[in-house]
């Protein structure tokens, strides 16, 4: 097991009807910008019952963040915080909300006029604090200090981590998921799904606790997907789903592997070039990784072949291959497909998508470091 | 699944030579008190290496807190660092150690005389910070905000929880096992399996992340045990075994839970009159205490049959008791009895135990309360 460090202060709290917590976990005195995205999280009545629950605090919303959240959306709100002297924010969605939320907390503090710089790499040194009601379980954001942002003039979606963006708390009322669209849903088990992976099928450092917590929370995805699939009112199997996506990137999972993370990178393209879901993006690389690292990852996928789909062989080779066969047919019983051509991209469109992982100089991806360019290419080729 | 809250802002940092993380862990104007148990944390360098760590620091070294710490010594620790007005302290061993540094740290801000108030229940609005350097891989305590506390001269044994005690952070470097006695080492196994049959041996509340997670633990523990026994030397056993045991009482896997604690509020009087090891007290006990709750534990022992030690059956009975046999198998094989009887103790012990029980009110046992003092003895007699 590699060494490690792990830090996590958010404040998780789970079940339902657990929204009324906002008016003790919210300080007494905060001036709160709540975020939102589209229109479910007014239609379904969550924002009323946020609002309701922090009572006589002064409240400013500021709804419309996208999925993929964009950074010119973003820049709204941080003026709206200025212009209105507010000093907290509340985040009131999935992981977009949440990530977009942490730029907003990051980018009122950050001293720079250029704010993109936070995606460049520029350390924090402040962030506004801000809390969490989530309503989508996929991204894990809420119980993790990075996110993703998206700038679509550029073509860009970039990440930034720190420790000052961990959300103070959490509520996560799986009530608040049973109206998810079947395809919000599916993307969010596949999201989990691959954040794991790509924390597990690695190089095998014998870090047991890390890879019985990785199998074990595979194992809840492949039981709760077709599960919701059948029965989006399952109130048991969305409350498994949520717990399990948090758990897929909260850190935990993590401690003591090698991680990976070239099938976000690579999927983050298809993303910023042409608005594929992000968890369908990973569906469509993550084969392709698996395949061209296929030697390096074998003891892995044939480890994550005995203990998550039950194979058996002696073959490790060969488990390793069902490992991956196993896994594109879990995602198409989900109704998620992996191809290229199912979104409608040919050949041609390669040379622009690995242009764009050059434009963000995403090279040496993967646990080995050796996933460029041209291997990127390949991947992709092998996905059409 | 439960509903439940999970906070938890302890800093991790594990693996070989991180000692020397002391320099920036510990604020740079801190004075001292550096609390350790017994001879080996000096005789094994464990505690130069700290000091040298510490850097020019104001230190004070505080040694002696026993297996089980004892409150009349903790005191003499809360006036040492009033005398050298000392503003933070250092554990440097098992849990014993860092039970001891929680009420230390608890009774320095403490506003009332009797410090022992904080065991019966006073709720603590203050306490020193303190940081850990685990040694003994057993208790979790590095990791949690809970503690307990012996009192020889009343024949007493409790624990207080306050998240006021968490750790600021645990280095635990696997190494600093390696010279642990076989005997500690196996205690450690027991403990941290006791933990974790202690939340997941209850009723099935359906919290399949909790379940996964606990059944992964137990799996680590059933591998690393046997391995450690054959050779204490195996630093891979030795670091799964670390990160097991915080895991098994750092509030993860009781999350969407019911859990039960008869087991250890039986034994903790075991050792309480008797001074038997606590983890052997936890492994006679446990047998008992499955067989008396048989009916309303069978659901989850044959789970745990099944998931943990590969056993099958289509009879759930015979699952669960072969479940309860197993278990006991695993205790005997580290060398750890599981009889009265084995540490000489017969029939006439009994009503002393319960008397201890109703010293402390210690009725309604289990998750479902149910464990009176008549329950109790039964399952004692049963342990015979």
């Amino acid at each position: 097991m590699l060494n490690f460090e792990f830090y996590n202060p958010t404040r998780i709290v789970f079940g339902e009807n657990t929204i009324q917590r906002l008016a003790d976990l919210v300080p007494a005195q905060a001036r709160v910008l709540v975020v939102y995205g589209g229109n479910s999280a007014k239609a379904f009545g969550t924002i009323d019952q946020v609002i309701q629950a922090l009572g006589s605090r002064e409240v400013v919303e500021f709804g419309g963040v996208e999925a993929n959240p964009e950074y010119t959306t973003l820049l709204k709100a941080v003026d709206l915080i200025k212009a209105k002297n507010l000093d907290y924010i509340l985040a009131v969605g999935g992981g977009s909300v949440i990530d977009g939320v942490k730029f907003i907390a990051a980018a009122n503090k950050f001293a720079e006029e250029d704010k993109w710089k936070i995606l460049e790499g520029t350390p924090l040194t402040q962030a506004l604090p801000f809390g969490v009601v989530l309503t989508i379980p996929a991204t894990g954001s809420e119980m993790n200090a990075g996110a993703v942002i998206s700038y679509r003039d550029r073509g860009l979606k970039r990440s930034f981590h720190s420790p000052l963006v961990f959300p103070q708390f959490s509520i996560m009322d799986p009530q608040k998921t049973l109206t998810l669209p079947e395809r919000q849903t599916m993307n969010g088990v596949v999201d989990s799904f691959v954040h794991i992976v790509e924390q597990y099928v690695t190089k095998d450092t014998g870090a047991s606790v890390s890879d019985e917590f990785a199998e074990g929370l595979l194992r809840v995805l492949l039981k709760v997907g077709p599960k919701l699939k059948a029965d989006p009112q399952c109130l048991p199997a969305r409350s498994d789903l949520m717990w399990a996506a948090t758990n897929a990137l909260n850190g935990l999972i993590r401690l003591g592997q090698v991680t990976d993370w070239s099938v976000h990178a690579i999927g983050h393209q298809l993303t910023a070039l042409y608005g594929i879901d992000h968890a369908r993006t990973l569906a469509i690389v993550l084969p392709g990784v698996w395949e061209y690292k296929l030697e390096a990852k074998q003891a892995k996928l044939a480890q994550m072949g005995r203990k998550v789909f039950a194979l058996e062989s002696n073959d490790e080779r060969e488990l390793a291959l069902a490992t991956i066969v196993k896994t594109e047919e879990f995602f198409h019983s989900l109704g998620v497909a992996t191809r290229l051509r199912d979104y409608n991209l040919g050949e041609n469109a390669i040379p622009e998508i690995v242009a764009n992982l050059e434009k963000i100089g995403a090279t040496n991806l993967g646990e080995d470091k050796d996933i460029d360019y041209v291997a990127s290419s390949k991947i992709l080729t092998s996905r059409l």
